[in-house]
């Protein structure tokens, strides 16, 4: 039996994506960049640019799952407070980082590494940075907590430059077969007798409503793919033995 | 001195958004639509279709939080919880609905109202049903727990139909304005003073990448309008003090 797979927490960090001004961008690319790297995403919450919430939060998290991951709140404004935050969660001085102080210092001309952009070099003592080849700010790590820019092609490029650096686990493999006009209500029952089936699977329906049809996509997922493959395949037997047409993975017009 | 606003928690209930097969589509729009009652909403948590989870995240999150929105897992399949956990976390049976189950079997040709479907009308006792104009079954509400599905347009319409039963607050009022090519770190500090002269709102700085320039988003936000335009007003003056040229609403090419 493999060792099982490392979980991971996503905390985003904003009144932006609360208040609905932003549409997030994030959740969907961490959870699909750590299922690759074999981290299950197992929670995300979104939480405001409130002090003792944040620190409250990644307290919680940081005990519960083997990885956190946070995005927001490391800019220069007054509103972003996600590192002072994590300093007061780890009970560890905020203070210029040793590297990225002088390294932004020397990246700005004479007298622009102001107060506000000197908060991005301030960090908790004893974080490693996590590089990005977008913005001169830099990411940081304290133990198990990865601290990542909001701004989602910052994000990105931090989340590449980590990716091989985490540990991972076996990759979460997923197959899919969809079913056009097949109420969810009609295959539940036979759906349910092949998760029985597959317990270490987990076996998903989503229905969908597009111009072109309505139907329900059915999903097996976990980290065998093999087993993944034979559960499809008795999926997709049963959407024909339910007079359906399947189609095999993603329909034309996704 | 206004009553304080309700305030909200969102539930997003479904392994499909922390796997990324699916990218939620739904917190934008409550967060908007609750925004507009007056309602903040203050936290969103997505978790995983696991009973455990489901069951203590309920119970910690209708304590803390006036109202308590959660979306996903009412459908007829297996892997569709959230309605026998919100039972269990009141601690009260799961039985049948006494208007949902003889609406939803009068709604089927004789048998083909078949356990799965009795699923979705097997509901917490003492539920009060949320209508919707898409589907035939309906969401519930238990104390201040209201639970809706998961596909975008049911959920929307549950969300419609609930709107004017909610009591809200103080609208929530944002006005914004714009600057092309102004970092963050040069706005910052004048920034955080008009934030200090605005206690009562929120200001936040957003930066945007986009290819007819980067540039960053000014927003104050809170009930009080007449402060939120003389923040931004204030904000604007600073833009023009500091050689940029400010956007008034939102730019051209959002």
């Amino acid at each position: 039996m493999a060792a099982p797979n490392p979980t991971a927490c996503l905390l985003v960090i904003g009144n932006e994506v609360l208040s609905g001004r932003t549409r997030d961008a994030n959740i969907q690319f961490l959870a699909t960049g750590l299922g690759n790297l074999g981290i299950p995403l197992r929670e995300v919450r979104v939480i405001p640019d409130v002090h003792q919430t944040i620190i409250d939060t990644v307290n919680e998290v940081r005990k519960k799952f083997d990885y956190v991951f946070t995005t927001g709140g490391i800019g220069p404004t007054h509103d972003d407070i996600t590192s002072e935050c994590v300093a007061a969660a780890f009970g560890v001085p905020w203070e210029p980082h040793p590297v990225a102080w002088p390294r932004m210092e020397a990246s700005y001309k004479p007298g622009d590494f102001n107060a506000a952009r000197q908060r991005m070099a301030t960090m908790p003592r004893g974080a490693a940075l996590i590089e990005n080849s977008i913005s001169v700010a830099p990411g940081f790590q304290m133990e198990n907590v990865y601290v990542m820019a909001g701004v989602p092609r910052v994000m990105q490029s931090m989340f590449e430059w980590l990716a091989p650096r985490l540990q991972g686990g076996t990759k979460i493999e997923m197959r899919v077969v969809h079913a056009i006009g097949l109420p969810e209500g009609v295959i539940a029952d036979g759906l349910a007798a092949i998760q029985a089936r597959y317990p270490d699977l987990d076996i998903g329906s989503y229905p969908f409503y597009r111009a072109t049809g309505n139907g329900v996509a059915l999903v097996a997922k976990g980290p065998d793919v093999a087993a993944a493959e034979r559960a499809v395949a008795e999926i997709t037997q049963l959407i024909v033995s339910l007079g359906r047409t399947p189609i095999q993975g993603e329909p034309p017009d996704v």
